[in-house]
C-alpha cells in the first residue's frame, strides 16, 4: 500500500496547551521522513466523540490515498476501551474504539487492535494516550508498517448510533440539527441521498421546515437576500439552514437538535 | 519562474470546522510535492473582506517568491462574482475575485480570470470554492502552472476603496482604527509614508491624537510606564496606539473606526 | 550536532493575526531546506512568560535531536533586554532573555547572546523581533550554523523564580495551582518527584487536597465517577485535579494560584 507520509490530526485538546505539538514531535521523532502533520480540528468539544466522528467521516477523503488520519476524543482514556488501527479505502486511521471511526469504517475494513508492545512501547500514561501510544503508531503506519503488525483483529469495534432521519408521512422526512458551523450554519443529518430517496428522480423541489420557517430548497447562499434566511445542500451533501451575510444561529435562535423537516414538493 | 513548493491560507473560515483541512488535503492531493501549507490566518471576521485583505497585504512578502498565496473571504461564493489567480512580484494569489486582493495587486500585475474547466474540474460545489475551485487551482500553480493557462486576462478586478487619511489644515492628517490585533493594540490607517510625506524630512516629531489622548509618537512600547498608553509607528509601518503590557482597545474603550490624528510639532 | 530542520513555534501571538505566519514565513524564506515549523501553542497570555516557559518546558523533549524551538513571550521588546540562543540536550533555543528558557536551560548550557549583526540582519524593528531577529536566528541555526557563531556566552542568563512547594508538617508539602488546561484540570506545582522525596520508597498512598476537598491520588480519569472529582499525576508528572468528563475549573470554582495540599498516607 503506498503511503502518503502525511498525518492528519483530529483532537478535542485545543490549541492553548501544547498537547498537539507534543504529538507532532513524536510523530517526527519516530517518522523522520514524515512530510507533513495537518490539523483536521481540535474543537471538538470535550469528550463530545458524535461530534469528532462527523468531522473525520466529512475531512478524509480529501486527503491522498496512504494518509494516516490520527483522531482522538477518548474519555475513556486509561479504561478498558480498546485502542484501534484500521484501514479504508486506502487510508489509515488510528484512535480510541469509542464510535469516533464509525462513521467511516464499513463492515469488511481491516480493524486491528492496537498493541503497544508490538511498537516496543514502554506502557503508555494512564492520561495521555494521544502522544505515548497513538502518535507512535501512526508514525508507524506513515512509515509503511501494516495494521494487521500492530494487533490482532478487532471485530466488534465500536458503532455510535445513527441518527437517520424518519418519515412523517408521504413525500416527508424529519431530522434534526446535527451541529452549527464556523458561520453559525445550521447543519442537519438530512442529506442528499434523503432527497434522491424520497423524489426517486432528479430536478424535484423540496421544502425545509425548521422552527417557524418554510423555506425552498436553494443552490447557494447568494440566492438569498442579505440578512434572509435560507436551505440548501451544502458543499458535504448535507441539508443546511443558514442566513446570508449573517450567522443563523444567533438570528434564529436555532441550536443543535432542532428539528428539521424535509418535504417533497408535489 | 521559480516555485517555492509554498502555499498559505487565509480565510474566515475559523479553524472549529474541517474548512481548512480539507483544503489542505486537495493541495496535497494535487501537488504531491508540495513542501507546506502554512496558516496567515483563518479569523478574519466572516465575510469581512477589507479585514482579510489588510492582513494578506501585511503578510505575503515575507515569503520567498514563487509562494502561492491562497485567500478565501467569500461571501459572494456561488453568485457571480469572478475567481482570479494573479501574479505579483513573483508571489501568486488565488481567490475571489471581490478586492481581496486589491491591497497587493498593481496596475501592470497579471491577473486571469480562474477557469476551472482549465484543470479539468467537475464543476464545484456552489458553497465551498476553496475545495472545489481555489485549493486546485494554488496546487497548479505551485506545482509550476502559470496564471495565463487558467483562463481568460481579467482586466477590471475589484479595488476595494481606499482609506486614505485627509489633511485637516497643515501639518495635520485625520485617519481611524482600522483594525485591534491579538494584543488590543489599535492598528491605524496612518502609515510611514504620511509621517514623511508630512514633514518632507527625517527626524521630524509627531503627535497623535486619539480620543482624549494626545500622545508623542514614540519608538518602542518600553518607552512608556507599565499601563500607560503610547503610539509608535509599528513593525508594518502603521501608527499603533497601544497600552504598555496591556490593552489599548479595553483600556482606552476605543475600537474599529476610532478617528486618530497625526500632527507634526513644529 | 545533527540537525532535524524542524522549528517550533511558541508565543503569546494569538492566530487572529498574521505574525505567526509571517514568522514562518521567514524561516522558509532562510531555510529553504527547512522540514516542518510546528506550532507548540500561540495562546500564552499576552506577556505571561512564567506560563510559557512552563508550556515550553513540557513540551521541548518530545522532537527529535537538533530541533530549533523558537519562542517568545517578550514584554520587553524594544528595551534593553537581550535576545539569545542556547543549546540544551542537543535541542536548540532562540528567543528573548527574560526567564522563558528558564525552565529548559541548566548550568553547563551553551548559552549566547544574539547578535543580529551576524546574521548580517538589518537593525530589527523596535517591536517585531520575531520576525526580525529571532526567526532569521532559527533559520540559521535550523540550517546548521552553531550558537556560538551568533554572539558571545551570556552567563547571567535571566532565571524565574521557582515555585518549589514548601513542607506543612511530616509528610504533608504545600504548592498551588500553576495553570488551567483545555479541559479545566487544575494543573499543580506538585510533581512526582515530590512524591517521591516524600515516601522514600515507591507504592506509597498519597491524599491531595483542594479547595474543600480531600481526594486520594488515583491512576486515571476513569478511576472516578462521572462528574466527580479526582487527583493524579498526569502525563507531564505533575499532580492535577480534574473532574471525569467535566470541567474541574468551572465546576470546583478554583483557578490559578489555589493552594493544593500533598499528603503521605501513612
Amino acid at each position: 500500500m503506498a503511503r502518503s507520509l502525511l498525518v492528519t490530526l483530529l483532537t478535542d485538546f485545543g490549541t492553548g496547551d501544547t498537547f498537539v505539538g507534543v504529538m507532532k514531535g513524536v510523530l517526527y521523532a519516530r517518522a523522520p521522513e514524515l512530510r507533513a502533520a495537518i490539523d483536521l480540528t481540535h474543537a471538538v468539544p470535550p469528550q463530545d466523540v458524535e461530534l469528532g466522528a462527523q468531522h473525520l467521516a466529512e475531512a478524509w477523503s480529501y486527503f491522498p490515498a496512504g494518509t494516516v488520519h490520527l483522531a482522538v476524543v477518548d474519555p475513556g482514556v486509561g479504561s478498558a476501551r480498546l485502542p484501534l488501527v484500521a484501514e479504508h479505502a486506502g487510508h489509515f486511521f488510528v484512535g480510541p474504539d469509542n464510535g469516533l471511526f464509525s462513521r467511516v469504517l464499513e463492515p469488511g475494513d481491516r480493524v486491528h487492535q492496537l498493541v503497544g508492545a508490538r511498537l516496543a512501547l514502554r506502557p503508555p500514561s494512564r492520561t495521555f494516550h494521544g502522544r505515548d501510544l497513538f502518535a507512535p503508531a501512526a508514525a508507524a503506519l506513515a512509515s509503511g508498517m501494516d495494521p494487521a503488525e500492530l494487533g490482532p483483529p478487532l471485530v466488534d469495534w465500536v458503532r455510535l448510533p445513527s441518527p437517520e432521519p424518519q418519515p412523517r408521512g408521504p413525500g416527508r422526512l424529519v431530522g434534526h440539527v446535527r451541529r452549527l458551523d464556523h458561520f453559525g450554519n445550521l447543519i442537519s443529518t438530512l442529506e442528499r441521498r434523503h432527497l434522491e430517496a424520497l423524489a426517486g428522480h432528479p430536478g424535484a423541489r423540496f421544502r425545509v421546515r425548521v422552527g417557524d420557517l418554510s423555506l425552498p430548497l436553494a443552490d447557494t447562499y447568494a440566492s438569498a437576500a442579505p440578512g434572509a434566511p435560507l436551505a440548501l445542500v451544502n458543499a458535504s451533501d448535507a441539508v443546511e439552514i443558514a442566513v446570508r451575510d449573517g450567522n443563523a444561529a444567533l438570528v434564529l435562535g436555532l441550536g443543535r437538535g432542532e428539528p428539521v423537516e424535509l418535504e417533497l414538493v408535489p
